[in-house]
């Protein structure tokens, strides 16, 4: 693997992080996870976009020539299916939490070979370790502070799920760890709004157009036929909550639509 | 600098974060700042202790002989007076957020060279751009998730103040981004809860025999004759909060009983 680093190609082995990187000390960054079809990044302008606007939050600067650079990483990797991660950190500084006034931010860029993954149905706990955080305007962003959602995956192996839903603070759905959900209730297609703690994904957006947003709470499960996940990687039915069979419990006929996004 | 990372010390000019490490990628990992005085790091127990905690969490191992690392790294950089920074991560790992099973955790500590800082005053406003999560466990580790306080010391710095104090999602005071809050009302010393979202700090814990935890809301500043913040690196007035004098506005004289912790 050649990883991007700074617009230089390095071999993994070889590519050095600087130890007071504040994305390693600090999770002081943000990053995309991009799927890569045929050797071309998808969903790509999308994707900046939201990058876009992290750095807007965290008051850095959008790195140049991005997309270029995804192209070349993906062509000197050889990758024709595979998937794509752009991390952007605010790079090294001195001691503190305040950042440096002109940080030499990091890009790292690298890319990693992977079939599409079929869309294999997926079993859910609703985590009870944490909660997704509605009020940090992070909860927009695809930050590097993924911690919570690792312990709320842990639970979900630990309980012998694949995914963990989590709740934000006020106890409705949010999220699942690395993907938005979508329930369908009466024949309506609803998903959790951005407010209520779901990440803007990339392909949330995607299937946005025939949806609706609203507060969704743990009890919606009995009342949906039907409940799916999402996220740049795909789009995977979601047949048990709990262990309790969401739906007819099997992949149901507006699920069946957007598998092959 | 020598950088003491995985036992050995290396120059940071050479060091070498993989970029693959989850503490890079995902902030999955922990750290501790430690005050190193007359050559020795102080209260190693008590920080040893919460990372400890922090490991239980995280489901972590806690790495073994740290206290002799931490002894060794002072001695390596001859360092009398500074502040020392233990990190562990959960290491290199493949794509995903679920940890590795068994995980090849990186431990760092670095030291820098620092002056006992004077008990400076400080000027703090209530961070507006973000909230702390007490539903999270992370709200009681000192995890690399660092994201939410760097963005509150950000509007702290652009509003003219030092620090910002952080509301949890209640509306009730949590702690400073990188200090615990003390208050003196009614003569008595009071501290936000953990459960309120406030860090277990060490030097926080040093002062709480003196102290009660209690629910404290902004509004209870107008009631408060003084103020202070404490972290490893001491304890320091807080005379000002949102530009309003809080208490006589200068060191009060239960503040200056802790000034010299």
């Amino acid at each position: 693997m050649k990883i991007n680093l700074n617009g230089t190609f390095i071999d993994r082995d070889e590519a050095r992080i600087d130890p007071l990187d504040r994305g390693f000390l600090l999770a002081d960054g943000l990053f995309e996870t991009i799927r890569v079809e045929d050797g071309n990044s998808t969903r790509t302008d999308r994707h900046l976009h939201r990058l876009s606007h992290g750095c807007d939050v965290l008051g850095m600067s959008f790195p140049k020539a991005l997309k270029s650079a995804i192209a070349e990483t993906i062509s000197a990797n050889k990758v024709s299916n595979g998937v794509l991660r752009l991390t952007i950190t605010r790079g090294p500084g001195p001691r503190g939490v305040l950042p440096p006034k002109e940080p030499d931010q990091t890009v790292m860029i690298s890319v990693t070979p992977s079939d599409t993954r079929p869309p294999n149905p997926m079993k859910a706990i609703i985590a009870e370790t944490t909660r997704r955080n509605e009020f940090s305007p992070l909860s927009r962003c695809k930050s590097l502070n993924y911690l919570d959602n690792i312990i709320a995956r842990q639970e979900a192996n630990d309980r012998g799920a694949d995914e963990a839903l989590l709740l934000n603070t006020a106890g409705n759905l949010a999220e699942a760890t690395a993907a938005n959900l979508f329930l369908v209730i009466d024949g309506m297609l609803l998903t959790p709004p951005v407010s209520d703690g779901a990440l803007p994904g990339v392909m949330r957006e995607e299937v946005l157009p025939d949806a609706e947003e609203r507060t969704l709470e743990p009890g919606d499960f009995a009342r949906a036929s039907e409940a799916f996940l999402t996220n740049s990687l795909g789009v995977r039915p979601l047949v048990t909550v709990d262990g309790v069979p969401s739906g007819a419990g099997v992949p149901g006929s507006m699920t069946k639509k957007y598998l092959d996004k």
